[in-house]
This record gives C-alpha cells, structure tokens and sequence, in this order.
C-alpha cells in the first residue's frame, strides 16, 4: 500500500509529493466515454461494478497516488427525493428544486444505509483491488442546498442568495437538514473502508466572507467532526474560494485544504502552517496548454512546495471533460519524476 | 463641490465616508427603464444628453457623493470595429470576435478622440450640473480582450484561457492594442473634465495568481501609470478577485482598491496599508434582503472601516437591474446618516 497520501495528509512525507487529481475518472478518458455511451451517468454510479472499474481507470492508467470513489456528490438530494438526472451536456438537473420554507419542513430524513447501499458496495469491490488508498466523498451542505433550490448549476445563484438572505431561519434548517444526511452516508462510506474523506463545497465561492462563515464553513465544520473515534480518518475540506478563505478553514483544523487555483498556494502556506496538509492547486486550464508550459507550471508549482512535509499535488478544481489524456499523463509523470 | 470622494482618494477624509454605486445610473430606476424603452442601450451611450440626463439620475435621486459617466467599458470594442450590440437580456454581443493571432494584427489603431468623441461631449455637459466628483472609466486589458475573444459574456472563458496559454506571445500583443487605445480613451476623458478614473477587470477573477501578475496586472498598471503631469488625477482600480489580489494591485500604488464582496475588507486593509484607499466592498446581493438585515450589514461595514481616512463605500459589485429603489435608497441614506 503506498504510503504518500497518508503521510502527506499526516505531514510528515519525507518522499515526492503524492498526486491524484480532482474527477480524475471522468469523460476526458476513451475508456470511461466507452462506458458511458451504453450507460446513463446515474447507471454508472448506481452499478457498483461499473462504479469500481470507472474508479480503478485512472489508477490504472495514469498511475495516480490515490483513488477516489466514482459518484456523486448529489446522491443525497436522490436519497431526498428531489428528483435527479443528468442530461448530457448539461449537468445535473433537480426535477423538484425547492421553492419556500415549508418545502424544508417536507424533506424527509432518509435512511441513507438503505437507499445509498450502492456506494457502501462499490467501495467494498472497490478496497481490495487497490494498491492506493481510498478517498471517499461528500458535497458540503451549502452546495447541496444550492442545487435543491436552484435546481442545477447557476450563474449566479440568485435564488439560493436571495432565500438565504430573506429566511435565513428555513436556510439554515435546509443547511441542518442536509449536514445530518451527510454525516450518515460518510458513516457509511467509512465502515465500507474508505481512508480519507474530502468534503466539496465546490458553490462556496458564491458567498461573501460574513456568509462563508455563517453558511457554509460551520456545516463543512459539523460534517467533518462527525468524523472521529478509532475510525477516524483524514478530511480534505475543499471550496472554490479556498484561496481566500484558508485562514478559516484552517481554524476548523481539517487534516488538509484543498486550494482552488486562483491564488497562490506559497501564499497560502505562510498564511496556514502545519500541521495542516494543503492539496492543490494547478489551474485545470492549464491541461489545455502546449506540454512544455504544463510541464514548467506543474515543477514551478514542485518548487515552491518542494520538502513541504505536508503537500499534495492537485488541480484547483476538476479535470475538464475535453482535455488531453496526454497531458493528464504528462502532469502525472512530471509529479512522479518519470517524465 | 462636496470633496469627501477626494479626500478619501488622497487618504485623508476626516468626515463620514463618500458613498457611489458601481452601475448606480441603471435599469433598477423606473426613470432609467422609461429612458431605455424609447432608446436602444447604444443610442444612450452614443447621445451626449441622454448620456448626461441618466449619468444624473441617481446623483438626484440618490444623493449620491459622486457621479459616474454613464457608458460602457465596450465602447473601445466599436471603436476596434468589431461589433458591438446590446440585446435585450443577452448583455452584449462581439460580431465579430478574434478567433486566431492574424485578427490582432488585422485590428485598427482608432483615432479615438475622433470615433469616441461623444464621450468627451458628455463629460463636458455633465460637469457643470454636477456639485459631486465626475468619475470616468474604462475595462482593464484583459477585460477587453476576454470579451473581443468570447463575443460576450463567458461562464468559463475558456476560448480566452486556451488563447491566452497556446499563443500569449499574440494575448500580450493584443493586450498591449487594446492598452494603447484604452490610454487614448482616458486622456479623451481627462481633458473633458473627469475628476477620477476608475478601471474595470471585471473578470479578472478568470486567473490564477501567476496569470493574474502576467496578463492583467501590468495592462491595468500600463493604463493607469499613463495618468500623470499636471493633469493627474486618482486612479481606483475594480477586479472580481480584488479581494485575493490586493496586496500585489497595491504595490503598483494606485490611489484606491475597489475590493469585490468576497472578502473581508477589514482583512484586506490589514493587508493593504494606507495611503491606499479602499473601495466595496458589500455584497450587491444585500439590495435583496429584508431592509433590517441591509441596514445592518451596512453599518457593521461602516464599523469595520470606522475613522479610516481612506475608505469609500461601495458595493463590491454592479447593482443588479432587478433590485428595489428603496433598498438603494436606504442604503446610501444609511452611509450618509440620514436614516
């Protein structure tokens, strides 16, 4: 079993940084297009079949320090019964979004072991087949909330703002109602064997600072504390606006931040020291650029970081779908010093 | 003439502080949309009178400290004879936008004090109705560039990114053309009369660090440092990501940060020292929350920037067309004492 991302998570990795990368089994590969053109995406999760072998194609192929679980972080607003599909092309769509107050007070609060079994089986197909350790995952309960009430991804979130700020009373009951589901299905993705949890509150970045810390980091906090006991492991905390909000996350005392990639990650270490683990932050758009400019960002980025006991190598948001496997290669060998 | 705007621009406003809206003459006023209806938005920007009837609007109704031009960042766009139209709801549209490095070569070098002259007509009949500063403006480079590429209005700007990292040999070319008319263009204004100048990158936040300090940074730093002589006046310099960029904007000492609403500002004044002086920073989404709770986020944000000799209220964005007049209202009423 390789030792680099739980070393690095603990701080004290000695070695290269390790590196896995955010939706690193995802459409930019052939195979995993392959898969999906005789499957709906919510085929794939549900299968845990298909969810393991999406899962072990990037470990496979690009050699990565770490799986992740393939699915998605919108399985508990299915296990709400809000109604979700994924149409091609155009994300996620929430049949029933949420439209006033009492429409929280309906919610029901599902027995997660039930209705997410699938994930709890695929991560015990999943386990044994592995070298890498395993991360599970969960959205935040801000993020959640936004698509139950915008009913997919917004521009401009006016709908979740313009409920959160005119009743912030329901708000914060949608946003309660949502962390004690959450913490249910990490319970349950940590008995099937998970070894690291990271927490995505990817809309975040929405929000004002005021906001951040009044809606959405005390339910990433509430998430991440369920997590404790001889079972506990190691949580990665993860929002578009990590940049900026580091100083924060850090006071929650995650294992690790995972850095979006609009600042600067040497930045964000003099302003977070250890032992907190900082995960990131390669701008994605960079896989669109020519090999040597990949390959000079990612050893700039080896540099600044370089004999930091508590690093590990990440894009500062997902792999998108119509890059280069090359350059996904490329970014990985360079990290692992095989390029 | 009322010298509060001033005197927090040199840092030394011992009174309670100025207070203007970015997009403070816009389609939340009734009087605004009446204008509109009978004018499309380019007739308004190109007519000297309708310009300067709406540029008073909200110094009338509002009571606002300072005056904007009313106008638009695009008007170099037409000026480049690209293209430009406003449709209704779309925002605006490039005709014709660059699509490889040749089409920067193939762009004019305008003679802007001829193809933009109504904007110096405008200025020159705003300014003696006004008791309150003139501020001119104009987009940043980067700004300009990203909508000459995308043809509008972007999620991802993707095109300009994939530009900007396979050719930024031909992005700082064109870069580089658009600073040069976009220094003409404020020299029109300053000799019209503007008192302040105020440059927009408002989708700056598109960058990470490192690309921020390459192709945006040095174009606003190139727009701003070609204000000097004896006619030198303020210059505040607006991104979206502002609040993360701060400390590397202020070391190119413009005479004010306009910080968006993600941050902290007092965070971003620790960090920011005086003599700069800081502009926002509340979250325009506020206009939409119950008045209570407006009134006091504002006053919490006056707190915060209490007895700061440079700090100007603002939101840390554009007012949005579908906010209450009264929200407005109170809100300068507010700043101003006269709730």
């Amino acid at each position: 079993m390789s030792k680099l991302l739980l070393d690095a998570l603990h701080c004290c990795n000695k070695d290269r940084p390790p590196v896995w990368l955010m939706r690193q089994a995802g459409r930019y590969m052939p195979q995993y297009r392959a898969i999906r053109a005789k499957h709906s995406f919510m085929q794939m999760v549900h299968d845990p079949e298909i969810a393991t072998e999406i899962s072990l194609l990037p470990v496979n192929l690009l050699k990565v320090d770490a799986a992740i679980l393939f699915s998605d972080i919108l399985v508990i607003a299915e296990a709400l019964g809000v109604g979700l599909r994924f149409d091609e092309g155009k994300g996620p769509i929430i049949e029933r979004p949420l439209d006033k107050p009492q429409d929280v007070d309906r919610l029901p609060l599902p027995n997660i072991s039930e209705s997410l079994h699938f994930v709890g089986e695929t991560i015990k197909l999943l386990k044994p087949l592995l070298k890498v350790p395993l991360i599970g995952f969960c959205g935040a309960p801000f993020t959640l909330a936004s698509y139950l009430i915008e009913g997919g991804v917004s521009r401009d979130f006016k709908k979740t703002k313009q409920w959160m700020l005119r009743e912030p009373k329901s708000f914060h009951r949608l946003l309660d109602h949502i962390a004690k589901c959450t913490i249910d299905y990490i319970q349950l993705q940590i008995k099937a064997g998970v070894q690291v949890l990271q927490i995505f509150d990817s809309w975040a970045n929405a929000l004002g600072h005021a906001q951040f810390c009044e809606f959405a980091l005390p339910y990433m906090q509430q998430v991440m504390q369920s997590v404790k006991g001889p079972k506990k492991i190691p949580v990665i905390l993860f929002c578009r606006g990590s940049s900026l909000f580091a100083t924060e996350m850090a006071a929650t005392q995650p294992a690790a931040i995972s850095v979006d990639w609009s600042g600067d990650i040497g930045k964000v270490r003099s302003a977070v020291p250890l032992p907190v683990a900082l995960q990131g932050n390669l701008d994605p758009d960079l896989l669109y650029a020519p090999k040597s400019l990949l390959k000079r960002e990612v050893k700039r980025m080896l540099k600044t970081m370089r004999n930091d006991p508590g690093y590990i190598f990440n894009l500062g948001h997902g792999i998108h779908p119509d890059v280069g496997v090359d350059a996904v290669k490329l970014l990985v060998d360079t990290v692992q010093g095989n390029d």
